[in-house]
């Protein structure tokens, strides 16, 4: 008898096609008080008024399950998620093979490492300390589970299961081939989880099955901390983001012509001289700290020294190395105040390179180094009578071509001396400049040997050029990418050089394979498009607006490079709720729309 | 011969002409390991290299004490600031005569918690331990100490002078009309005391004469807490952020459509189905603590029901008032979703009414109640039949001008029920509408019954319409004024409806007066603009974004009415030094420039 109303309840749930069911679910005095309900429909999760003694479903737990919403960031390739959801308990998690996964102490620490953030985030949604609920056992198979730090183009992939498991604990399985696919898994079931705002239960869907993986391999934010310091709370904060969105490269742009906060080892009078203030400094017991952190996120750090423009600051002490440092008009010898730049004939530039090479690559054993190489100013150089008199020495002519030349001389040079540090693993990195253009770019530069990134617009022919001659390319082309864009402007009045402020939605949409096709790139080169970063330059940003800058605008660009393209419209209520999640997280996200049209999916439409 | 040597000392310190000062310094070792210090000159405070042994002197403590520099923010009318500092206690701080102040209980509650205030944060910029330097005992004389909340037009002037006094301690004495003087001066005396980050002292300047009041009398900021909901402590935030800009106005525009967050004691229905959530109310104990902090801070709050557009959510069980409500497609019923429009012929529309107007006069109790008025959709009214059948039963024709008619008869009967409640004494403000243009303004509204507030553009027709038939207006033009532009769009894709992003610069020089003489208006009629508002509407903001959105832009709108025209060159360096005083004190205000600009005054320009 009992078994037939179980049968006909469960009808009843049916009958609301693709309504909500939470097993074993409790029953409060307070749901007499609630005046609304949120239902599953064809159009996602609606709002009505909930009957005389009904359970309101919060509009998080019709999200999780309901199929015409979802709550997932970014989407993953495949998923099937229950309509039923079970109450979990936020103490009952474990790994359930710690020690079968393998890879060594570094990888067992990184996927420990995830698995606590894991359970430390579900125990943070619980606001009334409940421990009852289902355990949840969490098996991990990796095929090479001593791919740990994310390195260029490493598996990602990763498919997940959950189902009822035995002793009302519930089973996941994460299989995947390396640790960075097992800790995105992780990152998708922690969205699954989900706080009943009307009950206070921690709910999650009872049968879940993912296959996923990302459709671009290098998917990361550009920092300046130059232009002002970012504290190192902050900086975890972005990573912390970054995690939450599965981008995987953290690109630290760490020195510029106005302050250099990096502790060189080799050379201190570098950050002594260079840095804002004495607590405006990266020690590096800092940046050991940071990378450990990011590595738990499945992030590598790519370290930047900018060279042989966007110097000054810090080298005052070094004797015939900056040049043009604060000249004025600062106007003639640079895109912004202060001016600074590397005489690349004098061998004391290269003395102090090599002590900066040396600190960075000891510490931060990246895959890929950026070298820079951005904006070159060719006035300053002519302006500086050693300069041109040693390149009359060098059979240089004073022209453009002359000055081209000794710059990919200086360029040749760097690179030697980098890979005398690091080895040929180490793929260094440039940015578009004039170097890269026309025939330069062929005379000057190898294919194998750079990859580039572009900053310029996603329609520059330059992009085809450096594609057709086989270089990899990531792109933050500044139309879509650079989140500095929109601000007033900081010298002189009026708005900023790359006004308008760039929307999500031209982020989410700007596809670089489908850039590449606008340009008229075959199909076979496009695996040369590796990916994207977005851009942040701090000369209006610091610790008080990184958060808003960057989020949730660079988790529109997670999406893109993680699930292909697509339009913003399919994507806009998940980034709604995602912006939640991050703020829940602690990131200061800008806010995306009223809360009304959260509540009410589909209905803040133009 | 000590006294010899002294004199000697003093020599060499005015040797270096404006050159810095400090009284009783100590010296650190610390000093040796300096690099940089700053100069006094006649651009400001400059960076150079610290010679050998020297005192380094910090950019801080040349800047308060630098005549050509300068660290107040607004601007003093007139001020005059030693060169020489002595070493602060900040645990030695006290008002020399609060028995003598006078004006009863609560004035000497807010003078008392505005000097605590005082005190504190000069503790908090000493991060040393430091209680060695010289005590500070403040004299206030005040005129009409009962004057202590600020209601349009009470005078708000001072008369500050610091002078060295007995005991090894520091005198100042406070002269104003009012307690709303005495607490700018204490804002302005607290901007004066600096900590030394070479030394870690706190310092001020040994003798400051300061005479100082401002040019307009209505100062504030618009805040809606309805599209999005924004936290107490937010709101305290920018409560204290106005304070730092002797800011006096907070116009919290409470409800709209989209959510009812406002707790109404007569009707908690209202609150029950319209705020978003539980946790995103406004209790009446969180208003009355809301309105304490700001008395302490100087400012009035002023209450806005926006009537009769702008309602919706909250107001569902009620029978025949809201139409409209969520109506579809929303583009013809109302500017944004969801749409909500009050029916004027429904008797339950007044009697709800009635209720929140009485809950709202008795907690706020200020000198002004904004009525709203923005944005009525006659097509609203016009679907809705019972509105069109009741109009004929009341003589109105169904057009343009009957819809009109209909809504100042609203108008009229609401106001009517604002003075039963609250007295003569509160006077009513309306936004700039269809029924302020052309003849319906002087047929429908009398200029003595209602302060207009604009938010049309600068060059707008009807803000010189309004002058010209004796209204006082506020100004919150959106083209200088309305801080939500520049971002996104919320509904749709591309940039919002009055992008571009506003620059502090255009903030800085839209003075009200000078937009008067630019619409042709006489002189004698300018004093009808009674100050400015900058708005921020928070279809795109909330706890994550206000910070950014308000500050630093509106403390340049703080000193163009405070100490009247002038042009954002001569503003820059000293808001740069007030944003920083910003964060100091826990405000996340937007970053304007490179930290290098602040530490190189006068490099960073176009």
């Amino acid at each position: 008898m009992k078994k037939f109303i179980f049968v006909l309840l469960s009808l009843a749930a049916f009958a609301h096609a693709e309504n909500i069911v939470i097993e074993n679910d409790i029953e409060l005095e307070s749901y007499k008080n609630e005046i609304w309900t949120w239902k599953c429909n064809d159009k996602g999760c609606e709002k009505e008024a909930l009957a005389d003694g009904g359970r309101p479903i919060s509009v998080e737990v019709c999200r999780v399950a309901c199929p015409t919403s979802g709550v997932l960031w970014p989407k993953p390739i495949k998923s099937t998620i229950s309509t039923t959801l079970v109450k979990l308990d936020p103490y009952g998690l474990s790994i359930a093979n710690l020690e079968g996964i393998g890879g060594g102490k570094e990888a067992s620490e990184m996927i420990q490492g995830a698995f606590e953030l894991f359970t430390e985030r579900i125990r943070n949604l619980d606001k009334i300390g409940s421990a009852s609920g289902q355990g949840f056992d969490i098996y991990f198979n990796v095929k090479h589970p001593e791919n740990f730090r994310y390195v260029q183009g490493v598996n990602e992939s990763y498919h997940l299961t959950v189902n009822p498991g035995q002793h009302g604990r519930l089973n996941a399985t994460i299989c995947s081939e390396t640790l960075l696919g097992s800790r995105h898994a992780l990152e998708t079931l922690g969205q699954l989880i989900v706080r009943d705002s009307f009950s206070g239960s921690i709910l999650t869907p009872s049968s879940v099955e993912i296959f996923d993986g990302p459709s671009y391999t290098h998917r990361g934010l550009t920092l300046d901390t130059a232009r002002n310091f970012i504290s190192v709370p902050a900086i975890k904060r972005t990573l912390d983001a970054m995690a939450a969105s599965k981008l995987n490269t953290f690109h630290w742009h760490i020195t510029d012509s106005h302050s250099f906060p990096f502790e060189s080892r080799t050379f201190p009078n570098l950050t002594k001289y260079g840095a804002y203030s004495k607590n405006k400094i990266y020690t590096e017991k800092d940046i050991q700290d940071i990378i450990r952190f990011a590595t738990v996120r499945g992030i590598r750090i790519v370290p930047e020294f900018d060279a042989p423009a966007h110097v000054g600051e810090g080298w005052q002490w070094v004797e015939d190395a900056v040049v043009c440092l604060a000249a004025e008009p600062w106007q003639t010898y640079c895109v912004e105040p202060p001016c600074g730049q590397l005489d690349p004939t004098s061998e004391n530039t290269y003395k102090i390179l090599d002590g900066i090479y040396s600190d960075l690559t000891r510490l931060f054993k990246s895959d890929q180094f950026h070298m820079g190489g951005d904006e070159v100013n060719i006035k300053c150089w002519e302006s500086v009578d050693r300069i041109t008199r040693n390149m009359k020495k060098m059979g240089l002519e004073a022209d453009l071509e002359g000055y081209h030349t000794l710059w990919s001389k200086f360029q040749d040079r760097v690179r030697k001396i980098l890979s005398d540090k690091a080895g040929d693993k180490v793929k260094p990195v440039l940015w578009t400049s004039t170097l890269t253009e026309g025939d330069r770019l062929t005379k000057f530069l190898n294919s194998s040997d750079y990859i580039i990134q572009i900053w310029t617009k996603m329609d520059d022919p330059t992009i085809a050029h450096l594609v057709n001659n086989s270089f990899q390319v990531i792109f933050s082309n500044y139309d879509a990418l650079y989140f500095d864009c929109g601000f007033g402007a900081w010298v002189g009045d009026g708005n900023n050089w790359c006004s308008p402020y760039i929307p999500w939605q031209k982020v989410y949409e700007n596809d670089p394979r489908t850039i590449l096709s606008k340009l008229g790139i075959a199909p076979e080169l496009q695996h040369l498009a590796i990916g994207a970063e977005a851009a942040l330059w701090t000369e209006q940003a610091d610790d008080s607006s990184i958060d808003n800058r960057f989020w949730p605008r660079a988790s529109a660009m997670g999406e893109a490079l993680w699930s292909g393209p697509g339009s913003w419209k399919g994507a806009e209520h998940r980034l709604l709720f995602h912006r939640e999640r991050l703020v829940e997280r602690g990131v200061q996200a800008d806010t995306m729309q009223p809360q009304w049209c959260l509540q009410n999916q589909g209905s803040c439409y133009l």
